[in-house]
Order: C-alpha cells, then structure tokens, then sequence
C-alpha cells in the first residue's frame, strides 16, 4: 500500500475529476485521458478497463458516460486499492480486480461491450517513460499481442477494443487482431503538426467486417515546439484533455 | 497489342516524361509518381518494378535517379509492349519482362537493391477504380500478400520495398512482411487535411530492425473540396506530381 505522503492528489479534466497518484512510478497523464474520449461505450454497457492502475481511464470514461458498469483488472494491489479509493473520492462506481491479464480472475471471466487497454510502454530507441519504470516494477514485459488476445476473450459479439499504445507498435497489435477482430480505425497521435505520430488510438470490434482505416492524425501540441511552462494543446487536444469531450468525430 | 488509335500520349511531371497509354483499361495518374517519389534509389543501384504497367513508375524513377538499372514484371503482354516502347520515348533504359509474379521469370530470379509495387486496388465499399478494369481485364485478384511474399524474394539483404496501396490494406501489408522486411514506415496519403488517408505508402527494409514509424500525412489537395477544373494540390504535392521531387525528407 502507497503510505499517503508518497500519494499526490491531482486534478484531470481541469479538476472535474481528482485521483491520488503515487508520486514515484506510473503517473497518468494524457494517455488515459485520450483513450477514455475514444471508447464508444453508451450509457447502460459494461466496460473493462485492462490493466487500469489507479484508474484514470475508467474515471474518466465513467466521468463522460453516465450509467456504464465499470471494471478493472490491476496487477499490482496498491494500484488496485488506489483505482478503489479514486472512484469512491469522485462518486463513480469501479469494481477493480486484481490479477494477472494472463490468468483473468473468476470474477471478469465474462462478456464485456467494452475492453479499454494502455499497456505500458518501451518506447523505440529507449528513452525512459513513467510507464517503463511501472513495468519495470512489475517485472513483466507482457507482449502487445497477449494485452489484445485477453481483450479479444473478453468482449461480446460485436463488442468494441479501445487501445492506446506506441505507434511503433501497430504491426504487432493488428497482426494480434486477426482473425477476431475487424473493422479497424487507428488515430494517429502527434505532438506537433507534420511530426511522425508518437502514439496511437485504435478502435475495433469482435467480429468487425468493415475495412481497415488510418484516420487523419490528432496534433496535440500547437506551435512548432514545446513553450516552457505554457500550455499549448491545440483547441482539439484542449476539448479532450480539459473539458472532457469525445473523439468520436474522429472516427466516423 | 493495342492499336495506335487506342493510345493516348500523356504528359507526367509537366511534360518531362511523355507516356503512351491505352483510352481504356489502367490508366496511371499520381500513384506511380507519388510511388517513384518514395523509392530511396541511388544511382548505380538495381530497381525491379513489380507489375510495370505502361512504365510510369519505372521511367519516373529513372528521369529522378540517373544510372539505375530498371527492370519491370508485366503480366500483360500489351502492357509491357507499352513500357517497353515508353521507356525507348524517353531514352530511358527498363528491361521489361512479361510473366507472373507467383511464377517469376528466370531472368528476374536475382537480387535487386530496391523493389517498388503499385499493385491493382479494389476499393473497400466498390466504388470502381482504373485498377479495377484492369485486375479485372487480368481475370486475378492477387492478394496484396503476394505481392509483398513475391517483392520480398527478390530483394537483397539491407534492400527496399516501397509500395504504394489501399489504406485499408495496411493490416495484411504489414502482416505479409513479418519477419523478413522491417524498419518499415507508413507515409499516409490524404485527399484532403483532415481526412482518412484513402492511400498508404510504405517503406520498408529487408532484414530491418528499427520501430515501426507512422508519418505526417502528405495531402495532396489544398482546400475542402475539388474546385471544378482548376488545379488544387498542395505545394508538397505539386513539388512530387509536377517537379519531379522525391520524399525523402518525408522518411527521414
């Protein structure tokens, strides 16, 4: 358990929802918040949210749609226990299991409408992410394509896998895809206009037929490089990350 | 062989490349250049382009990048006539050989240093594309895996594919490639900023091991919607179509 002076309390969506994070290992940051804005769960689904450490994915999508039942599976326990105290503190229910996505517990071994996932990350060439030092914790390197298998078992017919991950990992995940799941979009994710994508935002559904797409990128930050201590989303990053809108104008 | 009647005499890169084309049936527009535009070759070096055409990719390649050896695949005997009598148009020098990729031709069975590929398109929903009549004419629908398998033989170690396809191909493109061809990036083609891209073009190495790379889309067409006849690319696409440039500063 994280004793409460290693814990900070930070404000997402502009402070319409507050987690306590640990102040040394994983500290969410965009990336949850993006992959919360591209599910398309509708009120009344269920949801689980893979490997949802304190459960900033899971809040924030419970924050946007009302209604849904929310579950997370977390490996580690005082991650686990935070993501509990998290969705207490911001009024939402989150039913969070701990376990391995390899040997799913009893509890989640059923259908989904939904699946969300942000594995954690080695980005190319090696410099460090919070992600990295929160694998590095686990001591697990869990490959891309079993984080998309256990996904694939638990979604529904029909069901939707929201996954975000480094696009230098998007052969691995669609090659994981096949033969269940289909009808592919993937939202390229760049910090600057013009700029290789760093991540990606995919979206597809267990036994989707429509074709694959590679949608136009989301730009993240305006201007042609990082202002010291300013902010600079571009107005559409703004909408996600501080007013907590969806994406899924991008992915029609 | 087509008759003379059927032949048009068709201006690429204003004018510095004059190619006879058949009225009907496949008929290149800016896929062979954009295609010729993203192929690495440097002079001196061996290009085998699969399933030539009239040359329009091939004879690009050569009026770019001075001193290569060209040699062109054709199924179609009338096609490769075509590129043939093209390239002597040009005083460019392509060796075209008429056979099947699945069944290469003796002559071709070596290594070359690049291989590039504009293979026929079905597009997803079925809208008809020129490529169509042709694959159709061809009485084949050879699966872009095929292509890759067959481009991938040919190359040498530390050699390049490019090819350009369907967006919606991506998944079985980048599938066929494992594990022989790596260190591969996608350039996504956008009619129009803020689009899907409706084409991809990708580059990958034989025998490669850096990340997956997913670039800045290149959009060919400025403004929101085709403007009649006046002429609407972008200055990046006008540089490529019309100038003759290369993309290398895309892939970098």
């Amino acid at each position: 358990m994280f004793a409460e002076d290693q814990l900070s309390d930070d404000k997402f969506l502009c402070g319409r929802l507050r987690l306590l994070q640990p102040l040394k290992g994983y500290r969410a940051a965009t990336d949850p918040v993006l992959l919360a804005a591209a599910c398309p769960a509708e009120p009344g689904e269920s949801v689980l949210d893979l490997g949802c450490g304190a459960g900033a994915a899971a809040l924030c999508l419970g924050w946007r749609v009302p209604g849904l039942a929310l579950a997370g599976l977390e490996l580690q326990p005082d991650y686990a226990e935070l993501a509990r105290r998290n969705a207490g503190r911001n009024g939402l229910a989150l039913a969070v299991h701990e376990g391995d996505l390899a040997r799913m517990p009893a509890a989640l071994r059923r259908d989904f409408d939904h699946v969300i996932a942000n594995p954690p990350y080695y980005p190319p060439g090696g410099s460090p992410s919070p992600r990295q030092d929160r694998a590095r914790a686990m001591r697990v390197e869990t490959p891309l394509a079993d984080w998309v298998a256990a996904a694939t078992r638990r979604l529904r017919p029909g069901g939707w896998l929201t996954l975000i991950c480094g696009a230098d990992g998007l052969p691995e995940v669609l090659a994981a895809m096949a033969p269940k799941l289909g009808s592919a979009s993937v939202l390229p994710l760049a910090a600057r206009q013009g700029r290789p994508a760093l991540r990606i935002l995919l979206r597809a559904r267990k036994g989707g037929r429509a074709a694959f797409r590679l949608l136009a990128p989301l730009v993240v930050h305006a201007g042609p490089a990082h202002d010291g201590d300013r902010e600079s989303y571009t107005a559409e990053a703004n909408a996600v990350l501080r007013e907590g809108a969806d994406l899924a104008a991008y992915f029609r």
